[in-house]
């Protein structure tokens, strides 16, 4: 006997229900993407390397995954790899394409990457990232259309939600008004730790950062911020005065916060001077999803770039995105156990039958049910009950319509409701109207 | 400026449109698949090279995608491959989940895979199929489902098929009763002509590809079979009278027939001798659907194996299943023009406005509609009205409620009818109530 088969490390299959539970996800994000007019695109899953390699890092390039070439060229350099993100192709669409775009242009695209990752708990070397853009517009309505999808996308779900926001202005500001513009980073990861060590803690590691006295007291201010979002914006305009970025940032911050309140009245939004997400690309806002009641990171995250597609000549077209993390998003709800049960079986009858004559009876019920748009199954052979039975009570069919000699005579199936055991006899024409489909 | 980017040959970018047309075919096809019953499953797109060697011959090995090892084992032979199609990584998963699976097992796959083929007209490196299979039931019930779900589809695609039958098994008594057990294949090539060349030209052809005048001879009551699909069964079960495997395969043929009769009753079924599509896995009936209104070739295929796990050691599991051809679809809808309109743009209605308090009023506005389910955009920026519309023209959008001043004032719109040109002004409600949407 062969070898029991197996998939590569870092893969997976996915079995009927996690595929209905997969599908429940992506179906409510594109149905409120649908809401706000965005639009699907689909890219290869292979693209010429030379527009993927030096996107990701020196660490990203090493952890693409590439393909040999065919024919003769086998023995030469890989000339092609798998999509890593879907920003950087979605980049590249964008400039390729650009002739027949109508900008803005309001995209989403919903594909698996790859990643040759070391595999983990969590971590896979094939997941699908869910990903929504506007692009070829800097007006902040795009920040407040994000914030508005993640809300409804949520409250569709029954997720409670904070949404985390930050500007990278901001962050530049601050460490230029301290006189250490090349630390942005550096003081990012220090305050993100303020809650957990406490403020002592803090100023110590910023000066193992390369802080001096000084540096480090012109950032209290800062770490002491509290208060209402307005307050806080309000010190910040006083504490980065001398900074245009900076007050720049506020600015839009205080904007898509007037926006955000004139549209939604109680969505969690928090503005969050600690995220620090993609520090590379992002320029201008920068947003971060928490699941309220799971332990778990980030669900959702994103931010504005001014210059996406720079990268392949086309520079100054300004977007904002986010990307829904669908394999946390399904950890969460299996977590709060709020998937919907009706998912697990697509089948809503199961046809069980006690010999030929009644299969045939069976098939032309079943086809009566179709046409009604209901769901049918007609279990192939007349084999023992206790089999068919089995059988819908593994696909968790909620019925099961059995056939025999006495309900042919009588023009009938005898009903059998799988979850409660009880049985009645049924017409065709009851069964269609009985409202339990 | 950098070069322009491009995607690797025989791959495609999908746009908008393209998308919304491919997902019109994909939901058709899969709202008929859930009807019966047929569940959704996925497989990674790296398989490992060990499951997909040697199972598409020698050319389909070279026709793989491999890719490279990651880290230091780069330089190594290849471990993995991209999928080449979805019939392998089926049957692996049937082998490697068979404790979880509830047999008969129904299920539907909708993935790309990817060849290294040339590409050309037609043919890609990268493209989707849409496989449906019921497996570990050799009740011909499948045959008849897979028929129905044919039938059900190409009604609501709205394209008229025809689709042949043929049965592995009436092939090869054929061959058996003329003596010619091992050029099974070389007669229905041969018989395939018989249209085109003539009778003659075929019997020159059989004796070419080494049959003996007296095998050719045996042949010829079979050349000449004509009649209903019933005259042709009767015949040819006088003809395949010494067979056994023959008589079972026009056995199977009669009881397929008589399924379909008794629940089809206008559907284009032929049995086709000609037809030879997958003689080296098909073991009963093969499928092939025509579209009678475009010259295109088949548009859907399948048949019914009994032994495709046994390459992944689970001999003896019978399963029939069919694949629809998207790409193939897709250019028969075009040719007919039989795309739905409203599939152009998601987007019901474009808020066009006058200046920022304009824009505002539009937001509130376009969240009282999406709450109704209506897809709705607000044009980001206040910005010329000429290129406002012209955004609602390359979109396709049907209505642009423009906002100025005068409408602020009212409480109105200015909806204006996007094909016809008439505009008129609108309350919130009427505008709700308007069944426009």
């Amino acid at each position: 006997m062969a070898q029991k088969p197996s998939i590569p490390k870092g893969t997976r299959d996915f079995g009927q229900i996690e595929m209905a539970r997969r599908n429940y996800i992506f179906d409510t994000i594109k149905s409120v993407f649908r809401l706000y007019g965005f639009q699907q695109i689909e890219t290869p899953a292979m693209e010429n390397l030379s527009t993927l390699m030096g996107k990701y890092g020196e660490e990203g390039d090493k952890l693409l995954f590439r393909i040999q070439n065919s024919g003769e060229k086998a023995a030469l350099t890989p000339e092609k790899g798998l999509r890593y993100d879907l920003t950087v192709p979605f980049a590249r669409y964008v400039v390729q394409h650009r002739e027949e775009i109508s900008f803005p242009f309001k995209r989403y695209q919903i594909q698996p990457v790859w990643r040759a990752d070391r595999p983990q708990k969590g971590r896979y070397r094939e997941f699908y990232q869910c990903d929504v853009d506007v692009i070829g517009s800097d007006s902040l309505l795009g920040e407040l259309e994000l914030i508005q999808i993640v809300e409804e996308v949520y409250c569709r779900l029954g997720i409670r939600v904070c949404l985390h926001i930050n500007n990278r202005k901001i962050l530049a500001g601050i460490a230029e008004v301290i006189g250490a513009p090349d630390k942005m980073i550096d003081i990012t990861v220090a305050i993100d730790k303020l809650d957990k060590i406490g403020v002592e803690a803090v100023n110590n590691e910023l000066k193992e950062r390369g802080l001096s006295d000084k540096q480090v007291a012109k950032l209290q201010p800062i770490l002491n911020l509290n208060g209402s979002t307005a307050d806080k914006l309000a010190a910040l305009k006083t504490i980065l005065a001398s900074s245009e970025t900076g007050l720049k940032g506020v600015a839009e911050m205080e904007e898509i916060f007037d926006l955000v309140n004139s549209q939604l009245s109680t969505f969690n939004l928090e503005l969050d001077l600690c995220l620090a997400r993609g520090l590379n690309y992002y320029t201008g806002a920068i947003f971060e999803v928490k699941a309220l009641d799971a332990q778990i990171g980030s669900i959702t995250g994103g931010g504005r770039y001014d210059n996406l597609t720079g990268i392949f000549g086309l520079p100054n077209v300004s977007g904002v995105g986010i990307s829904f993390g669908a394999d946390r998003i399904y950890d969460v709800l299996t977590e709060l156990n709020l998937f919907p049960a009706a998912l697990q079986s697509t089948t809503q009858v199961l046809f069980a039958t006690f010999g030929q004559d009644e299969l045939k009876y069976a098939l032309t019920w079943a086809k009566e049910l179709r046409a009604d748009g209901i769901s049918v199954e007609v279990y192939p052979e007349p084999t023992k009950m206790k089999k068919q039975m089995a059988y819908a009570d593994a696909k968790q069919i909620p019925f099961v319509a059995i056939v025999g000699s006495n309900e042919m005579e009588t023009y009938t199936v005898m009903l059998k409701n799988m979850v409660t055991g009880e049985q009645q006899p049924m017409s065709l024409e009851n069964l269609k109207n009985s409202k339990l489909f």
